[in-house]
C-alpha cells in the first residue's frame, strides 16, 4: 500500500516514525507530511484551508496516486477536505480516532464546552494565538496507556497548535457525496474525547461515514507512541481493499 | 455439550464447518441444521413459522435433549420460537450477535430504515422475492476483519435470503415468560447493525434477555470465517452451565 | 507503590489474596483491610460512616502515606469518603468498576429499580437486615467469565452485605472539590450493572471523576477471581503516576 499519514493537533509528521517504520518493514510505502502551521518554530497564523493545501501540495508535487489517506484526530478534518480537492488520487480514507465533520461545522463544534473554553482561553493567552496542550490532560486523557516516562518524553515532542483551524467552519458538501471507500480505526481506551454517545469518537464520528469498515484495537489516543506495531497492524487492516 | 448452531441470513448449516470442527475437537457434539428456505436452490417462498418448524423438526426427529441452542443474527429470531415449541429440550439459549425480538415485533422492526428500504427493494426486484446481500456491505460491514480474498471466497458461499421471515410479526409472549438460562455473545467489531444505543446489537438485544451471561470477543459479524477457533471458545464459555 | 485495596459488597479483604500476591511479587506493598460489617460473623448493623471509618482507621493506625487507594464496586463509595477524611495520605484514587456517587446520593440511587427492589426485599427477609447475593445472579451477571466450579467455589466465600450503607445518602461536596489524581478501571464484560448509558459503569461512573485516566481490561465484575494477574496489571497501570 501507499499510505499517507496525516497527524493530529500538537503533532508533526516526524512523530509517526515508530509507526512508519513498522509499516515500511511490512513492505508499504509511507509518507508523513507535516501540516502547515504545525511544529516548533512554524508560523501558527494559518487557517484550515492553508492546512489542507499543504497536504494537497504534498500529494500533487510527488504525484502520489492510489493513496490510502489516513487522518488522526484533527487530521480527520484535513483528509476530508484533501479528498475533495484530489479524489482521483485517493484509494481509501482511514480515520483513526478522527473528526468526521458534518457540512458547515468546525472541529470546535464537535468538542465539549469545557474543551472549547479551554482552547479559547489558551489561545487568547498565547503570543501567537496558538493552543498548547496542558501536561495533566496529556498524561491522563491522551496517553493514559503509557507510563510517566513515556508521557514526559513524548510531551517534549509536541508543539503549540494553531487555533484558527479549530474554529473554521468547513464546507463539506462535496465530501459527503463522494463514494471513496472509508474505514474508521477506534482505540478502545481513547478518552481524549469523553466516552459516550454525546461526545465520544465512536460511533459518533464513524457513523457519519455512511458505509464504512470498523477496525478496533486496545489503546489510547496516542497509541502511536505506546504500541506503534499494534497501530501499524490496524492501519493495514483498515487500509487494504 | 450438545450444541445446535442455527445460522443467520444468507447462510446455511454447512458454513459452520470451521467452527463446528473446533468444537468437535474439544469434545462437543455439534448439529448444524439448515433453516427452511435457505441455501442455493431452496424454495425462498417460506415464512417464519416454516423456518422455525424446520429446526424444531431437527431436534424432535433426532430426539435431541439437553441442547445448547445457539442462534446467530437472524437465527436469534428462530431459536426464540423453537424454545417456545420444545422448551424441555433446551438447556441454555445462546444469542450470538442475534436478534432478540420483543413480543409482536418482526426482525424488520429492529433494523434501521435504510436497511428496511434496501431489503424491500431487493426483494421486489428479485424473481422469487428473496434478498441478496450486496458485496460492498458484506465486505465493509459484515466481514470487516477479514482480507479481501476471504471476503470474496465466503461471499461465493452465500445465497439469497427469504424476505417473508424478515417481516413476519412474532408472538413471543411464551418466550418472554420462560426461565431457560440464556447467554449473549457480542463481537466487539460487529457493525452489521450500526453501533450505538439506537440500533446496536449490545446492549439493545442482550438487555431483552433479562438475567443473562455476557461473553465478548474481538471480531466482526462473520468472525465464524475469520477466527473460527476464537468463536468456538466463546461458544463454550457462553454455553456451559 | 503502596496500594490499599478496598473490596466491594459481599467480599472481605482476604478475597484479594490472588491479586495481592501478583502485586507483591511485582514489588508493591499491598494492604487489604476488611470494611466494617463485612465478613462471616460480623455484625451487619453498620452504616456507611462506620464503614468509612474502619478504612480511615486502617490508614491512620498504620500511618500509611502516599497511598494508591482502590475501591471496587461498593468500595468506590468508601474511598470517596475516606479521601475526604485523609486527603494528605492519598496519592491517587483508583475506581475499579466502582460507584462514583454524586453529592447527596446513595448507592441505591445508582442501581436499576429491580435491584433496589431485590435488595430491599432480601434485607427485609433476613434476620439482621442484610442482603445475600442470589447464586444465579452471581453466576450469570457477576462472574460470567468463570466456569461453574469457580463460580461455586467463590460463592462459598461471600457473606451477607449490610443494607444500611446502600441507602445512606452521602455528603460528597468535599470529594468533588478535591484535586487528587484519579483513575478508572473498566472490565469490558462487567454486567453487574446493566450495560448502556442509563445504568452502566462506564462512562456513567467514570465521567463523574472529571479529568481521569481510563484503563480497560477484558473480564467480569469478579475478574479478581477469574484472571487475578490481568487485574493486577491493570491496577499498576491505573495506580502509577
Amino acid at each position: 500500500m501507499r499510505i499517507v499519514l496525516v497527524h493530529g493537533s500538537w503533532h508533526t509528521g516526524e512523530l509517526w516514525a515508530p509507526v512508519a517504520d513498522h509499516l515500511k518493514r511490512a513492505g508499504h510505502e509511507v509518507h508523513t507530511p507535516t501540516v502547515a502551521g504545525h511544529g516548533k518554530g512554524a508560523d501558527k497564523r494559518v487557517n484550515h484551508a492553508q492546512c489542507t493545501q499543504s497536504i494537497v501540495d504534498h500529494l500533487v508535487q510527488r504525484d502520489l496516486k492510489d493513496v490510502v489517506l489516513l487522518g488522526h484526530s484533527y487530521g480527520g478534518t484535513i483528509i476530508s477536505k484533501v479528498v475533495e480537492a484530489v479524489p482521483e488520487r485517493v484509494r481509501r480514507l482511514v480515520y483513526w480516532n478522527a473528526f468526521v465533520l458534518n457540512d458547515g461545522e468546525s472541529l470546535d463544534d464537535n468538542v465539549p464546552p469545557h474543551f472549547r473554553a479551554l482552547f479559547a482561553q489558551l489561545s487568547a493567552a498565547s503570543a501567537d494565538g496558538s493552543v498548547m496542550m496542558p501536561f495533566p490532560i496529556w498524561r491522563e486523557a491522551f496517553i493514559n496507556d503509557g507510563d510517566l516516562a513515556t508521557a514526559q518524553r513524548t510531551y517534549e515532542m509536541l508543539s503549540p497548535e494553531p487555533y484558527q483551524p479549530f474554529v473554521d467552519k468547513l464546507d463539506l458538501k462535496k465530501f459527503h457525496g463522494l463514494q471513496v471507500p472509508r474505514s474508521f480505526i477506534n482505540c478502545t481506551e481513547d478518552i481524549a474525547l469523553p466516552p459516550g454517545a454525546e461526545w465520544g469518537w465512536h460511533p459518533r464520528m464513524s457513523s457519519r461515514l455512511g458505509l464504512y469498515r470498523l477496525v478496533q484495537i486496545a489503546g489510547s489516543h496516542e497509541v502511536m507512541f505506546t504500541a506503534p506495531e499494534r497501530l501499524a497492524g490496524a492501519i493495514v487492516d483498515a487500509g487494504r481493499d
